[in-house]
């Protein structure tokens, strides 16, 4: 029988993600109204926005607006995407967000290709600059983030073997830079993993780094991210990225209309109804998710936003005293 | 690590649950050729209409047109639903279908009522005189069906005692009539269940029952319809009802406009990318999903039909020879 954890913790992804690949512009304003709905639920971070070229991805381009116009929740860590100098200081000169730090690396050359012009190895190589743009911060990095750690539309499938060597050759940079490393984040990005595959590579990365913790961030491609999660789950997974709604989309060549990250509320639902702890009150975030739909203007894939939750209905089901 | 059995049996209920409930009537010649499209993917059973009264189920009031307009392939079963004498006596007219020889019990009094406005007892006593119908036109009777088995929109959780209970019921009224039982269905009709009560309530039937194999009707109102799925795999079923496209919806009160069945492009795509055979070529079936969306004139839920399969992926990966 399943052996879950008692609890685990949500990255909400859905602004950062979400908002990124939407076409057409979406109101500063509405982003700021999504955030601190989000920001009321009991989720206790959420990553904000990219601070990234504007030209490359116009839909950020409000970054420093959106995260100067929030009204922080004491209790929630904010976090902005950097993968620059230039990112970084902007992230860091609006004083309001975490930015983090992380060597992340893509499995597959012809994705590396494609998403950064560089080689594997070029990859690696320009890690040391990051890190010590980091360090000159005083910025913690503890995570390695491998993507496409499961399959790559550009290259196929991918292996055990190719992750745990990636994960090793980014350890033997950690080592050099004096970092520890505690987390490790794989990442389903081209939703390629199926339920077995979760539980085979998170299984192979636990055995042979038992010391780090293993997070799942995992895309509804193919609408395995629900079934994925519950493998996670089932391997002790207790970090999960999620999106409300599925905000995200997919901008990868052959999947585009797809849905985006697992959905934050179909997530919560699960996890809430097996007794695995959110801190999120399931409710409150529907209300963000059909609110997620209003500010794209446009039908999101998440369910339980649809079917409801089961508290309102046994709250129904009990005759008033 | 997962135990996977190494194959499963998928019933296609897309046509028969799809059609019930869509609002408008949908023309029987757009019924018949989403039928006869499936017939050709490799599905080898198809749930095909119900022989109901069309007063109270108006979308299958062409019931006997649609069956007698397919063109059947002999390699495929193809049922029809009958719930009383009348509809029993429709569907062998037609002399194309097979009708399921069930038991069929739900587990709460509250949904008993509405559906059959009938009590638990009431059902119960009713089982003879349906058994006495089927085996007078000599029809097998070797399964149960259990709705309702995770929960109810009208009277809450179901526990594993009440659903264990009611099959004990039906086992007394099949031995009553010398009927062997050879399948318990378990439906998860309103869409309760998560991954770990498949796991917990599929295993407590096993326990109890172990000659008996237990099936999978799985709703996917709140989205956990392929998670479900694989808690089911992973208990070793074997057998599971599932639509195209996610057809379906929901009929029931607090869930209208929300999801159908577990949908059956999805579930190939998963159990075939971990190993488990179904004998359904993907990519045909997803030409159904997509039909399916057209004959119903909206979108409908399923994700690989938009995901695409990674069969296609794989082979634009493969340079030409």
């Amino acid at each position: 029988m399943a052996n879950l954890p008692a609890s685990i913790e949500i990255k909400e992804e859905g602004p950062r993600e979400g908002f990124q690949y939407e076409k057409g512009q979406i109101p500063t304003q509405r982003k700021i109204e999504l955030i601190d709905a989000l920001s009321q639920t009991g989720l206790r971070h959420i990553a904000t926005v990219s601070f990234v070229d504007p030209r490359r991805v116009p839909g950020m381009a409000d970054a420093e607006a959106v995260v100067n116009g929030m009204t922080p929740n004491p209790d929630v860590t904010y976090s902005a995407l950097a993968l620059n100098k230039r990112g970084l200081e902007r992230a860091l000169a609006t004083g309001r967000v975490r930015v983090g730090g992380a060597i992340l690396l893509v499995t597959t050359e012809a994705f590396v290709k494609i998403n950064l012009n560089r080689s594997k190895a070029e990859q690696l190589a320009a890690q040391p600059a990051m890190i010590q743009l980091l360090k000159e911060h005083h910025l913690p990095i503890e995570s390695i983030g491998i993507m496409a750690a499961f399959g790559c539309n550009y290259e196929g499938p991918v292996t055990t073997r190719c992750v745990l060597d990636l994960i090793s050759d980014a350890l033997g940079v950690a080592a050099e830079h004096d970092l520890t490393i505690r987390r490790i984040n794989l990442a389903d990005t081209m939703g390629w993993a199926t339920p077995l595959q979760i539980k085979r590579l998170v299984g192979a990365v636990q055995d042979r780094f038992p010391e780090i913790e293993v997070m799942l961030h995992l895309h509804d491609t193919r609408g395995m991210g629900i079934a994925n999660a519950f493998a996670g789950l089932e391997m002790g997974v207790r970090r999960f990225d999620a999106a409300v709604a599925g905000l995200g989309g997919c901008p990868f060549a052959h999947n585009k209309g797809a849905a985006g990250n697992v959905c934050t509320e179909d997530l919560v639902f699960m996890c809430e109804e097996m007794g695995v702890e959110t801190g999120v009150d399931l409710d409150a975030l529907i209300e963000c998710a059909i609110l997620a739909e209003d500010v794209v203007g446009h039908p999101l894939p998440g369910s339980v936003k649809i079917g409801g939750s089961l508290r309102r209905l046994r709250e129904k089901l009990v005759p008033a005293a």
